[in-house]
């Protein structure tokens, strides 16, 4: 089974990171980019054999309390297959 | 109109970042993880007005000469609304 995680920053957290990319961007003549923001990515494999309803919890979890800093970011775990 | 784009690397490419978060978790007793790889990703903001089809365009121009390294990573783009 294959999972991906993304976390990323709260709507309400400054991000300045994501402001220089934008305004890099907008240097480098994209002007139509009005924002960014950025985030993580996770490809995640969970082993065969697992049943569906533990991997969808574990994966829960992990996103919740390894991959992501619940104060400032927010995740979506998504199940591929 | 919104867009989001993912970045991570080629699978024939090590990701050693990845390999350190699938030994901890397995670590931490979560031993379903069969693997983890890490990847980027970007919510962008396209100003209002800008054409759907300039907007596709620039997004991909965007994430291939920009946001990604196409020399050992792949890109995908998601337009939202």
């Amino acid at each position: 089974m294959k999972a991906r995680v993304y976390v990323s920053m709260k709507p309400t957290v400054l991000d300045p990171q994501g402001q220089t990319i934008c305004s890099a961007l907008n240097k480098l003549g994209h002007r139509e980019i009005a924002s960014v923001r950025q985030g993580k990515y996770f490809e995640i494999g969970v082993a065969e054999g697992t049943p569906h309803d533990s991997a969808v919890q574990v994966l829960d979890t992990i996103a919740k309390d390894v991959l992501s800093n619940p104060v400032i970011e927010d995740y979506r775990v998504e199940i591929l297959e």
